[in-house]
């Protein structure tokens, strides 16, 4: 239901959340969340074409948070990739339903309920969480290691 | 964030609980939910592998529900055709990650809110709960009313 775009996307934000305003460039954002490259590129587009991050250029450019994490939700990153489209006219295009249906009202109660739930949490709230097993310290594990040799 | 197939799926299996028992082929219910009688007919060999339909060959042939509407659940239809994947592991692959870290936690907690809230609306009650506005009223004129004049 969710996307390999929205996984990849909360990756990418929650890495540079992690480095405390550094700026990262799209090929060690790549490495370090293990999406690829190219996929990554388009990604970094949208996050900035959103506000949610800011790129920089020249030898020490790159990418980072426009915003501090605890002002960036799951819900900011998801809509900037892949939005979540609420239902707000019938989907059969019926002019005469003026309201929606039993079943499409359903559907958006439950679209409005993940809104909900990506609203209330941060980047910075899911990194405060964090434990032993999380993404991050996954992540960061690997900005201390060099990356592994290149196959010849 | 809920696919075309699910929209398509969930107003067939609306039809089909519409009409009290009655079969209704794969070309009559294309036409009563303006879904394209291709997918239709791969979504209802979807919703039979489910047994979630019955399936009647013969001139009288045709698509019944297997079982009452108050026994189906819209997540009984969803997981039919589109089920919806929890987040088990770490989708990073990685193997020392034996529990998920915050950001597929969370994600996998709005999964489980999904799945509560489609698990406790059955068919019935998308039925009962019909206004003027419903789609099931809009597909049940159509059953009284003589499709349009085709085009020359």
């Amino acid at each position: 239901m969710f996307s390999q775009t929205v996984e990849y996307a909360l990756r990418a934000m929650l890495y540079l959340a992690s480095i405390d305003g550094q700026a990262a460039t799209s090929k060690g954002i790549a490495r370090r969340t293990r999406v690829p490259s190219g996929y990554l590129s388009k990604l970094m587009r949208d996050l900035v074409l959103a506000d949610l991050v800011t790129s920089f250029r020249g030898p020490h450019g790159g990418f980072t948070l426009a915003r501090l994490p605890e002002q960036i939700s799951i819900l900011d990153v998801v809509n900037a990739v892949q939005p979540i489209r609420r239902i707000r006219r019938c989907p059969l295009g019926n002019p005469e339903h003026t309201s929606l249906c039993p079943l499409h009202r359903h559907l958006d109660d439950a679209l409005a309920t993940i809104e909900g739930i990506f609203r209330e949490t941060s980047l910075a709230e899911l990194l405060r969480t964090a434990g032993d097993t999380s993404l991050l310290a996954d992540l960061s594990n690997r900005r201390n290691t060099p990356p592994p040799p290149r196959a010849p």
